[in-house]
């Protein structure tokens, strides 16, 4: 039937990656049991069951199910230490009791010693597990059941009672648990019975969700959230604006514990719990991950102690953008169980540590950094002069670099390099320059860092705590030269460009080449060998004009737009020019 | 800045379950941290850590990170045999270097043999990771990055190469168990280097996500979906018409192993790979697990043994309603690190078996029910009898029952009935009526579950079901007494309805009281008691007019305008004044 509410034609049925309608659901069960190694299917059922089916020998089998569209729910919860077979019917329906039966007998000629069977309370699961049940007394089987029924949304439930939601999966874990440990079915289903008193789920959405070929089970204004919904996208018990995470989830944890209500669940401070957090399909694993948050903090506010925690999707409504909360008022035994191994595809990998009480912040890493204040050395000065010069001659060409930029970037190459000097310029009023290089270029690095910003920043930034490895050890030439090689490979490494790429390092590459033979220089001949660097360096930068952009800034845009020269090269031929000049000074 | 498109129009920045845009990273964090055991938080930055820190103790320690936004990517993927730590930047933002120092440094002091730097390829990334790496080398930590490029979407990769995908994931996993062997650091990243060219990636994608606080990503049409985009949202290679699972699927693996792209990835038949079904972020597992599917017997059709199959939320874009396909070509080696325990939350709980030419579907159970012609008996006759009756009667009422249901349910009830009892009478000409009342039960059990329908059907299926099991041993007065007793008790028991809700029990449950008088009955003394459980039957159906429904069709509707009998219990009196006819016939 077509719909013609206005927010109806807005929202056509949402699309889905799926083959066909009416073929979705055993397709999923195929994707289920053929990506984990432990399941199988049962030929012309919906039923998966474990693959390794001996090991229900002389042990009670589990069964759960019911309608699909609650994925990993309940083949996901198959494998040791949880179900031994899962039911499916179609999208939100009920199965068949012939299915449920064939699971039952399945386990039976296995060697099971019973089988129980985990319900959701909904009518339909009751009478089809309730008639397979009886059948398969029918036929020599010892059968138990159990309803889940968690539901903490109504205040008055009808008599068909509280719905079952994600506290199913619960009951999965410690009925599981128990029939690894070898219990009998009418312990099992005493202890589980007991536990499920304990278990109260409450819902909340920000959408609805679509059941495949139709339009949206209901619809929800821009801006409302529905509360305590059922997993087919039944309608709940109110719309609320959309709150905050902290808001909606203190709001949901009142009304589970309300004791004015049939149905909550009884919580008290002292009280211990495991918290089930679950995505109801579309919720951003950053928002469950918020709601996560909010959940213990929430608990731990009113005294509960929150023993473990749980948070994904365990019990979904297609793609519905919700979460439920289950909590489960626990013990040691429970716990005991709770923590139990399983090799159940959908049960999370967790740690088995108390939540609550745990400290887990960290002190970060004492400063690495060495004092910050260096002694002068003789080198003092003429570093001094020369990162003056570098600066003032930045400051310079800061319109220049700004329009060369112009052509091939944002324009402001010659403003972010301008920035950098300035604030060598202030460090420089404030602080004494260290006599060791390695030192000073440690300090620069960790200052241009903070104040260039951007991708120069960082590309400068690297250069300098490269550079600074050599120069700590030693201070000659030789150490220079390998500084200046250190720096431009680690800006190549991380940078991702290289030579002929147009960027700065087709200006630091020919200087570096050049200062490779101040190792071997003879005493006075460093000057020379400098004088050659920066005349390469600036050959290299004038070189840019020609070369078609692979990397950086310019790399985005139609090559025929750039005859200029690239900033960034352009700037470190100046830079290595007032080294140049300060040096001549020196002299 | 506002978009006046009138797509966006029509869509407003989507509902999230935040708590503030500027605090989501550090709270979601705190989730993440707070509700499982083994992570603790770096003070001051965001940084999680392995709260067991003394385990890197002699080992290399491996640190990831980048944007957020891709949850449960990396945090989650800390623990043993995975990541020790991991860093987070703001939603789909660079983490800054001094935070990666943070880590490397926490680890360092820890006793960290070495750190490697498991980076995705972005160039924020690479350089403020790289940043990162060269100031710890200039505090004397051993220090290694791999950068991971599992991109498969461009022919032709800019300067800045592949993009680092869901396949990062693979690769914590492999480096973590590597390191967990102790293995040393040159050794892993060799390894690991060489992993790397065998993994790639693909996604695919029906919707946008929104960064919290802004417009969606980019808009896509109805009916289109985007192929290869990025997990920023960032634009794919193309658009296409939504398709079928199985055909998209099919078109991803074809442009992943294209040969002519010079991101492919090389796979032919008798190759060997782990596959990584990754959830976007809002895919329902339904589909997930029908894409899976898809993606297995593609491969297997191509051919290529499937070895592992993990299928989930592993990388995530927020919201995004997609999903992205991983293939790491793997060998022994590769799969006794792929398959090497971790505590690490986010890591499924996976078994080991090989996924391909693994049977996985079972025979269902043999056929437990007793053989289809049984022999007839002295009973045959009255007990068929009987049935005519009922049917006649059934069908002769139909109307009035229909008329009752209308005024407090759907109106179908003589339906109902008149359809099984069709089915009854077909089955009497074709089937002879065994001479054991129980097992005629159990055949009218079946044949009602499966021609009378919806709960009605489940509900007499259940009563003939249990009632047939006294009736196997005996058929005795006394037997068909417990008979009327254990099939009311179960239609209680699973129907979650008493005497006095308005329903057939209202009928059941007086004639069987009286029923249980035949125990006692002296010899000729049955009639009498059939009789007058007949009228008590009939008493019952006629005092529903006075009750309010608490359960079945009627409990829907307000209860002033329920004055008739309840259909089912007027139904069940003219069943049992049928068998009282059919019986006086019989003398």
């Amino acid at each position: 039937m077509a719909c013609y509410h206005s927010h109806c034609l807005l929202q056509p049925p949402r699309k889905k990656l799926l083959n066909s309608v009416d073929r979705c659901v055993d397709e999923a069960l195929e994707g289920i049991v053929s990506s984990s190694g432990g399941l199988s299917l049962l030929k012309g059922h919906r039923v998966v069951v474990r693959a390794n089916r001996e090991a229900v020998r002389g042990r009670v089998g589990l069964v759960s199910g019911g309608g699909s569209g609650h994925e990993p729910a309940h083949a996901g919860y198959i494998g040791c230490g949880m179900l031994s077979a899962a039911v499916a019917g179609g999208v939100f329906a009920s199965p068949p009791p012939a299915s449920v039966l064939a699971a039952i007998l399945s386990l039976h000629d296995a060697g099971a010693s019973g089988v129980l069977l985990i319900v959701k309370n909904y009518t339909g699961d009751r009478l089809n597990f309730g008639l397979a049940a009886e059948q398969a007394r029918g036929y020599g089987v010892e059968v138990g059941m159990v309803i889940v029924a968690d539901d903490c949304a109504f205040d008055q439930p009808s008599k068909a009672g509280r719905r079952g939601l994600c506290g199913t999966v619960l009951v999965h874990k410690l009925a599981g648990a128990l029939a690894e440990e070898g219990r009998p079915l009418d312990e099992i289903i005493s202890k589980v019975t007991e536990a499920v008193k304990g278990i109260g789920t409450l819902g909340v959405s920000l959408s609805p969700c679509s059941v495949p070929g139709s339009l949206p089970s209901f619809n929800l204004p821009s801006g409302e959230m529905e509360l305590g919904l059922g997993i087919h996208g039944e309608p709940g018990i109110k719309r609320l604006k959309v709150a905050s995470a902290d808001e909606v989830v203190n709001s949901m944890i009142d009304h589970m514990t309300n004791p004015a209500s049939q149905s909550h669940l009884p919580l008290k401070s002292g009280d211990s719990v495991v918290l089930c957090v679950n995505n109801l399909g579309a919720l951003s694993c950053l928002e469950m991950a918020v709601v996560t948050r909010a959940a213990v903090n929430c608990l731990e506010g009113r005294g509960v102690e929150v023993a473990r925690v749980m948070s994904g999707s365990f019990m979904t409504s297609l793609e519905m953008a919700g979460v439920s909360l289950s909590l489960m008022r626990t013990n040691q035994d429970i716990l005991r169980l709770f923590d139990a191994e399983t090799s159940a595809p959908a049960w999370p990998n967790r740690s088995i540590v108390r939540i609550s009480g745990r400290c887990h912040t960290l002190d970060p890493p004492a400063n690495h950094s060495e004092e910050t204040s260096q002694p002068e050395g003789p080198l003092s000065g003429v570093m001094k002069n020369a990162l003056e010069r570098i600066c003032s001659s930045l400051l310079q060409c800061q319109e220049d670099l700004n329009s060369l930029d112009r052509a091939s970037g944002d324009g402001d190459c010659g403003n972010t390099h301008a920035q950098a000097s300035r604030a060598i310029q202030e460090w420089l009023q404030s602080h004494v320059v260290p006599g060791c290089p390695g030192q000073l270029m440690s300090n620069l690095a960790e200052l241009v860092q903070e104040r260039m910003g951007g991708s120069s920043g960082a590309l400068y930034s690297l250069f300098l705590t490269a550079a600074a490895v050599p120069l700590r050890r030693n201070s000659d030439s030789s150490s220079w030269a390998d500084a200046m090689h250190d720096g431009t490979e680690a800006i190549k490494r991380y940078g991702g460009a290289d030579l002929g790429d147009r960027t700065m390092l087709d200006a630091l590459c020919p200087a570096v080449e050049e200062l490779k033979r101040l190792a071997k220089a003879p005493p006075g001949g460093h000057m020379a060998i400098l004088q050659a660097a920066v005349e390469k360096s600036e050959q290299g930068a004038k070189s840019t004009c020609d070369l078609i952009a692979r990397a950086g800034r310019a790399s985005y845009i139609a090559t025929e737009r750039v005859t200029l020269s690239d900033p960034g090269a352009v700037a470190i031929a100046v830079i290595l020019r007032a080294v140049l000049e300060a040096l001549k000074e020196q002299k």
